[in-house]
């Protein structure tokens, strides 16, 4: 927390020809009364864009080194803190740049270092262009997965969520038993022990960040209509449905597998605590349509709070110019990573 | 059409031991000004289900001999015609009976006979249990499947609509390209040859039976992110793309490969008139869960009018006993088959 009481966050801006910077800026500039945001990114490029914006929006800015020695610095009363992780490249918005992608990455170790060291409470992370980050010679196949590297995290969970909106009349959080995979290697990532642990990270941190006493989970078959008794799959039989027996027995309160299509209604969603779905369009489909723009991606089984938006760098926004991105799943990023430091 | 008008419907009443002849009798009489259903099933099977219903719902029976030798019998205001298709064994709700499976596939060939002999104008389906058909020796994958073949169709699409409502400010219509296969088989029942197909028949049956003049598809990819550019799969690369290109040179107005998380967010879905998805999963969590029970089954490419319940024969309702079920769904697939008819 800061010297007001805030939950503060270490804010990654993302791939600089994005959107990122843009949602970033703006959403900490909405919630600045809320959370304390620590932005990190090119002090310079922040304040450019920053001014682009709305010349309302003032920043503060620091450096590691500064921070390293004395801490982070009191905010300031409306001002959005910038931590300066300088980039290599002039940024061409639209068009990123490999020269930049070891900056952007940087931003990840630093907000990392920010928990480590107390500074900040928790990470939100706007999108990158993983591409180019391997480009740049970083391997890199996704925040989550650099994250859990980092910390030394054998096993992490992907889940998307949102709260209740004018269509849907509870919050939905889906969880992924799998997430960047081809959709042909699926059926065999499914595996007895994977899905234990992945429903014993899910039941852990709906208890921990969410604070709900006793979690209800609701799993998705693999195969169309849950396999129907072996005619379509057997991976029900054979995989699903001994796991879910072993983490029931363990204490989960877990449930299925269903078929996809009718768990996915609304009188089964409005009794679940979380969904999981075996990979990421079964479950990802009806989460971002129902979310109306203001889903957040969490990451279970961090030793950090990480959250971050739903969408991708939407370069086509960002090469249009300043102003036309949609900021609200940052902005719902912020809050939730914010209620869950509070928890 | 009826003497008086009315479309006249064949109504394949499906598993005695599910909810097809509750929602079959329930959705007949609270249309029966509408259009004039022809339900096909044990006639007093029917009649005592219906008694315990309502006893206002009246019905008017007959048979196929009568109906071969005299045609259909003109309809008695207030009832319910039921074309009588004896079942073998008791009914015991909730416990379908493989000694009732050929009955129940009979009802599909008297259905196909009433529209080639031309005393009804199409069919509605209730469901049935595949697995149950199976096991009294009769090969089923599904009604699709089964009209297909004994129409002589090489190749139908199955495509699952509602209208609009509260939630949703568009009807939506999605058609898979692949339909009852296990997860597992997907990817490499894809190819150029199929989508080419799949889109033309799309595309002829909105034209046709929807009545849109110039049909605009949005398709989904296979993988997560549409494969990512091959980073997530190369079927986009290898085989969707090539196949779109050829159906977009064939004149049809076809968009794509977009991520399906992406594609069926509302601002995507508002400009489509259709959306193929490569798999169940894929397209059919959103349609069920945006068409809040009100969804509706329509096999394309077919010679005749077929639509359908989207939903399955819901042993555990029908267990708890008649007046249970929710009709909506069966309503809907009466009225479009209705207004397709007079399309």
């Amino acid at each position: 927390m800061s010297e007001s009481g805030l939950p503060v966050l270490a804010v990654t801006t993302g791939e600089p020809a994005g959107i990122g910077p843009e949602i970033s800026l703006r959403a900490a500039w909405s919630l600045r009364h809320e959370v304390r945001p620590v932005l990190i990114g090119d002090a310079a490029f922040l304040a450019m864009i920053a001014s682009e914006l709305d010349p309302e929006i003032r920043l503060q800015a620091t450096n590691m080194a500064a921070v390293r020695h004395t801490g982070l610095p009191a905010g300031l009363p409306d001002r959005i803190t910038v931590l300066d992780c300088p980039l290599k490249a002039h940024v061409q918005a639209g068009i990123p740049d490999p020269r930049n992608g070891r900056s952007v990455v940087q931003t990840l170790d630093i907000a990392l270092e920010a928990i480590r060291d107390r500074w900040c409470d928790a990470m939100v992370t706007a999108p990158v262009q993983k591409s180019v980050i391997n480009d740049a010679g970083v391997p890199f196949s996704g925040h989550t997965e650099y994250l859990a590297e980092k910390t030394n995290t054998d096993r992490v969970v992907m889940m998307l969520a949102c709260e209740a909106n004018a269509h849907l009349p509870y919050p939905l959080r889906v969880a992924l038993a799998t997430t960047h995979l081809p959709l042909r290697a699926v059926p065999d990532a499914i595996t007895e022990a994977l899905l234990m642990e992945v429903l014993r990270i899910t039941d852990t941190d709906l208890r921990t960040k969410w604070g709900i006493a006793a979690p209800k989970i609701l799993v998705c078959g693999l195969n169309p209509h849950a396999g129907e008794n072996g005619y379509l799959g057997r991976e029900e039989l054979d995989v699903i449905i001994p796991a879910l027996a072993t983490a029931k027995a363990a204490g989960i309160d877990v449930h299925g597998p269903y078929p996809a299509d009718t768990l996915f209604q609304h009188k089964y969603l409005a009794q679940a605590d979380a969904v999981l779905a075996m990979y990421h369009d079964q479950g990802l489909t009806v989460l971002k349509h129902a979310s109306l723009g203001q889903g957040v991606n969490v990451t279970l089984g961090l030793p950090v709070i990480r959250t971050s938006v739903d969408h991708g760098t939407a370069l086509d926004v960002a090469a249009q110019g300043t102003g036309l991105a949609d900021a609200g799943s940052m902005q719902v990023a912020m809050r939730v990573a914010a209620s869950m430091i509070k928890k």
